[in-house]
């Protein structure tokens, strides 16, 4: 029973999510704009590596229900329905659509999760339910992995603050730290340094300075409101759906 | 002007070295057992990638003042004169030597630096001096980046508090936090987080616990000795010398 973060894609070793419930975070802005997204109605997001292979994607599906969405350096890529905005997943916009997205880190650290047992898309605005449904699992003897999506496959503030709430949730405030890896250890630090101050530490993160500095200051604070879109999406094979009452995906 | 930390040579992107002062820190133990080679008089250590480079290495140096230094899971290699412990590192046997050495993490954030105007072994038994070199960088209107060797490619609790420890003594102690990246407002909160109980860190971080199920727990004893050996062991080509007192290599 073991409860890791690694903070991006790139430090995970072979096996790391290995039979593992893994929470996948990269909360300015990919995992909250999916949650917004499903939350709305949309049927299911489909993950593209790049913008040649999400338009692949859209052709071979071959329906009018499909919307190209994604960014690069966060600006919505040329040609494509909808950025990476979580104010543009209205259900005007994505109810009853498929979206076929890529985005700079999220995508990466999705796509880097092969052979888990289950894959949950978390952000803040999904917190305690993508921790609950971990919870689950860990208090079932299952372990545990925090995937942080990072910036630019480095260490993202943003990411690790909310891995360090979604452990600190999994523990069910519990104060074990026995079994906890480095990362996690320092994830919980962060929580207990900046307490539930979420919107302060997103903009304090370079990805959240990076947001402001193009004018989507907004995404920042919608990303930090916590429980907004209370689903629990599960990502398998390139597409995340939402988890039915049941528990299945 | 920057103050940056990576945690991992991994989370390096190209060029992040080039023009700067870089700090290269495996307190458990590479960094550690180097500045105390030299401090007792070892000539050099040359980095190499692994036994056999190492061993090739020793060959063309050909002189009988080499000794092969290196572990492998914290083992010294076989047929290796050395191991990685700092202990080892006595006047007795290093004096005159130039050390052929290569470590599971620290060889590789070594080698990582490629571009770098100037490469400094870091570790806490050189906490001052090592800042102290990078401080007059800093101050001169240089950019000073701090290496982690982390551990298995991932994230080392031990070596981010020394890089946080790093970063608090190159501030001068201003609560200056503006230009700081991700990964050194994290290295900072764990210098206030922990403040000075450099063996507790080092005690709780996965390396150092490692350590101590091998029975090496006198080497974490070792590498929290802060400002035990007060040298500046610069890194090129290869290899380490100390630093002369007009600041050159």
């Amino acid at each position: 029973m073991t409860l890791d973060v690694v903070f991006f894609p790139f430090g995970l070793a072979p096996g790391d999510c290995a039979g593992r419930t893994v929470l996948v975070v990269d909360v300015l802005r990919a995992t909250t704009t999916i949650c917004a997204a499903l939350h709305h109605g949309a049927r299911a997001v489909i993950v593209a590596e790049d913008a040649g292979d999400a338009s692949r994607i859209a052709q071979v599906l071959d329906t009018t229900d499909v919307l190209l969405a994604g960014e690069r350096q966060g600006e919505r890529i040329p040609g494509f329905d909808l950025g990476n905005s979580p104010s543009e997943m209205d259900e005007a916009s994505v109810k009853g659509k498929t979206l076929v997205m890529t985005t700079t880190n999220g995508t990466d650290a999705l796509l880097a999760t092969a052979g888990a047992r289950d894959v949950i898309v978390a952000a803040g605005v999904n917190l305690s339910a993508a921790a609950a449904r971990a919870r689950t699992a860990f208090d079932g003897g299952g372990d545990v992995l925090v995937l942080c999506a990072g910036r630019n496959h480095g260490f993202g503030l943003d990411d690790a603050y909310i891995a360090g709430r979604l452990v600190v949730e999994v523990l069910g405030g519990s104060r074990r730290r026995r079994g906890l890896n480095d990362s996690a250890l320092v994830a919980v630090d962060l929580v207990r340094r900046y307490g539930d101050r979420m919107e302060r530490v997103l903009a304090l993160s370079a990805a959240g300075r990076a947001l402001t500095a193009i004018g989507k200051h907004d995404d920042l604070v919608a990303a930090a409101m916590v429980d907004r879109h209370p689903v629990v999406p599960s990502y398998r094979d390139q597409r995340v759906t939402l988890v039915d009452a049941g528990g299945r995906p």
